[in-house]
């Protein structure tokens, strides 16, 4: 890429477009803060932009952007920074825009059960909004309480929800798209069926920011599901754990949430957040499993046929949550896995995903090549959608083992995904940590096909440059 | 495009790759069966194509289209024919592909709810091979009986079911594709989830036989639905029973069908199948509404909700469809409204889409610009979705009206869709006879980058050349 500097005379058209006071330089904002736009929850990986700028529109993202295509500048679109694949780093320095003033729920449509927001919109903030009209967008990542609807666009987020009702791509309907040349288009209609032309949404969707900036979404929306039951099932056997999941699906019902465990991801998480959990010796692993719906009498009996599947294991005592209170504490330790392990040490998180019978094989697999080449790690994930997050953690491993030596097991891991029918990313996206294994997942056509794609969008290259492939 | 003509050394290659008996030309083939070939269920077009191939596999389909791609051949790949925007018609003659070879069941994969398929099966052999095994492949276009999986992939087909399932493309996982340049690829993984790479799977689905011919896929399925209710409801007023198709949404209910039929639709219907239906005079249209679930006593619960809502129009007597056989007459004379039309007159039939809400408004419209313009329409379709089939009937306009005249209508009926938020096709796709009314739903930018990702994956444009754009 021939990226050019970015000039004095272009900070001073970026203020002219978005106003001095939003646009910010290292030299205008304290270090620490400005320090914090070039990070993301990724490892402890760290690239300072040229400067950062808080557009108010897709008017003004487009004016930006132009500028930037035409002066060859990069850009780098950046939500919350919750992001953990590096997706949002602005790698090749220059602009970053940030999307937190495009914060507004614009319109919540209760006749044809759409909502049009923007992408600064926190997910939960959102989730809120459309609860109060009885309403339900089930995307909930783990990290809904600070990401952005933008971030979870760009790698189609999914959460504990996913397994029933599909990831974030399941619920968009239309995308306002400021494209890496400075147009702004829409790429669909707000209809639950379209057969117009190439599919450009769900191109976008998933694209990590390399194809446009979002500016505005169209998401259709559920009725909200007025009941739930949450138990929480302890297992002997890892396994036996990862093969009940299959066999709920099996009899017929499909749960809310199915999230496994495995016993060092669930003390840690108490242990990080202090909620005090029962955990005998000899348990390893725990199943959270949700279902939910209409109807209080269903779901009852959905859970005696839950319990039907479970009684073949061998499983310790089920914790039935009773309360909202016991609801929410579960679910605060499931989600705050992620942090827990940030605690206690630097990590490496794959997000491995395989069809959901493999599961058993692929967290054997994961533990042995682990031993084999002397790491530690903690997983858990939607086991229901075969999603297993693998946490590498650092502990005593030497920079040289830690940025060199883990290369080898991690090809091994994701090749295994892969031989299973699975691969390497199933909601935290390629990003810069992947990319060098993105050959395991893609044939080389697949990425010239993408190459194309991206050159047709991006001419010049500048959107989010040094990603994916 | 600078296509070449079919030379017989091109004929002869073919005939080493699949065989002399599998290549039909106009000269081995009796003149009706070719001429088949050469239309679809679309008006009363036809083009003849220079030769038919019908091969085995993907890797005969590879060398075939190598070949075309090498000579500028022009090739359109054809599943059961059934398509009503011309998609499949070879008009710029040349190569057309039979697909109906490619019609193994590959696996059925019970563990993972999912199964592998060739795009020759026909959709209702699928649906009834899973169900077998207790699982669920929801879409299903009224033309299930005959059409094929791969058309289905093209358009992204829905049918009743969509409402509550969605359509074609929610159950694709994985496509295995032959690229116009020959290569074969998969575009994905077998996993609910991936945030790896773009998604090419669905810039595949959809995109009418246009980058790509899919030779296998992986399909995602659900538990079969035990139960279902169908009822029958009449409207004394065509407006009301568009309206009613929202508020049954806002009272928590997804239904699993619901279809909107005006007086017309069914009338004609019924007369054409001989299958007897009491039709008081004040009966402007109907709704057939499905529920479906594991649990007759949830249904019953739905049910009365639904009767809740549509006591609030003005309705007749609602037909609960009490056994098996009432049912199937039911779900017989909805499904063959498009054949009655076929049977009454040369019609056009759009494929108009819109927020579900706006249906009234669109009904209304439609109504008024036939009334303006002079001609008949026989309306019908998946209300739940907003997606609206308007047949107009040719009846006694001259060729002229039929050819020329009906552009600018057809043009306001398309304007309106897209004022309301909605698009030119839902289901159906662009095709040849929706192609020049595509500037109403998508703007030029949108159309460039089309163009653009065509010839990043067909350099020669040989593959289904002449549609959509």
């Amino acid at each position: 890429m021939n990226f050019q500097p970015l000039t004095p005379a272009l900070v001073a058209a970026f203020e002219q477009i978005v106003g001095e006071a939003y646009v910010l330089t290292a030299q205008r904002v304290e270090a620490d803060v400005y320090a914090d736009y070039g990070r993301d929850h990724t490892e402890d990986l760290h690239f300072a932009p040229d400067v950062v700028l808080r557009p108010a529109n897709a008017e003004q993202i487009s004016k930006i952007v132009r500028l930037c295509h035409e002066n060859f500048v990069p850009v780098t679109a950046r939500g919350a920074g919750t992001g953990l694949s590096g997706g949002a780093l602005p790698i090749h320095n220059g602009v970053v825009i940030l999307t937190d003033r495009l914060n507004r729920i614009v319109e919540i449509d209760e006749r044809n059960l759409q909502a049009t927001v923007e992408p600064g919109v926190v997910n939960e903030v959102f989730q809120n909004a459309v609860k109060e009209v009885g309403l339900f967008y089930p995307p909930d990542p783990a990290s809904k309480g600070s990401c952005f609807l933008g971030g979870n666009l760009a790698h189609s987020s999914g959460g504990p929800k996913a397994v029933k009702y599909g990831t974030t791509r399941d619920y968009v309907l239309n995308l306002q798209v400021v494209l890496p040349t400075g147009e702004i288009i829409w790429t669909a209609a707000n209809t639950l069926k379209n057969s117009t032309g190439y599919n450009l949404t769900q191109l976008m969707v998933g694209s990590e920011g390399t194809l446009g900036i979002i500016t505005k979404v169209v998401f259709r929306l559920l009725p909200y599901p007025q009941h739930n039951i949450l138990m929480l099932v302890p297992f002997r056997q890892e396994e036996q754990a990862a093969e009940a999941v299959s066999a709920v699906f099996r009899a017929g019902v499909i749960p809310s949430g199915m999230e496994f465990m495995e016993r060092e991801a669930i003390a840690w998480s108490s242990d990080y957040l202090k909620i005090p959990l029962s955990l005998p010796e000899d348990i390893k692993a725990h199943l959270l499993i949700e279902l939910d719906g209409q109807d209080m009498d269903q779901l009852y009996k959905e859970a005696e046929q839950v319990y039907g599947v479970l009684e073949r294991y061998d499983v310790g005592e089920i914790l039935l949550a009773d309360n909202a209170t016991q609801k929410d504490e579960l679910w605060k330790i499931r989600r705050n896995i992620g942090n827990s392990v940030r605690y206690n040490s630097v990590y490496k998180e794959e997000d491995t995903v395989v069809p959901r019978a493999e599961l058993p094989t692929l967290l054997k697999g994961v533990k042995e090549i682990g031993q084999r080449y002397g790491f530690k790690s903690v997983c858990y994930g939607h086991a229901g959608d075969g999603n297993l997050h693998v946490n590498i953690i650092r502990g005593e491993l030497t920079d040289e083992e830690w940025n060199v030596g883990l290369r080898q097991p991690i090809t091994e891991i994701f090749e295994l995904c892969v031989k299973l029918g699975g691969t390497i990313s199933g909601e935290h996206g390629i990003g810069l940590v992947q990319k060098g294994y993105i050959g395991i997942a893609l044939h080389e056509t697949n990425l010239q096909l993408m190459r194309g794609i991206k050159k047709v969008f991006d001419p010049h290259g500048i959107l989010n440059p040094g990603k994916i492939f």
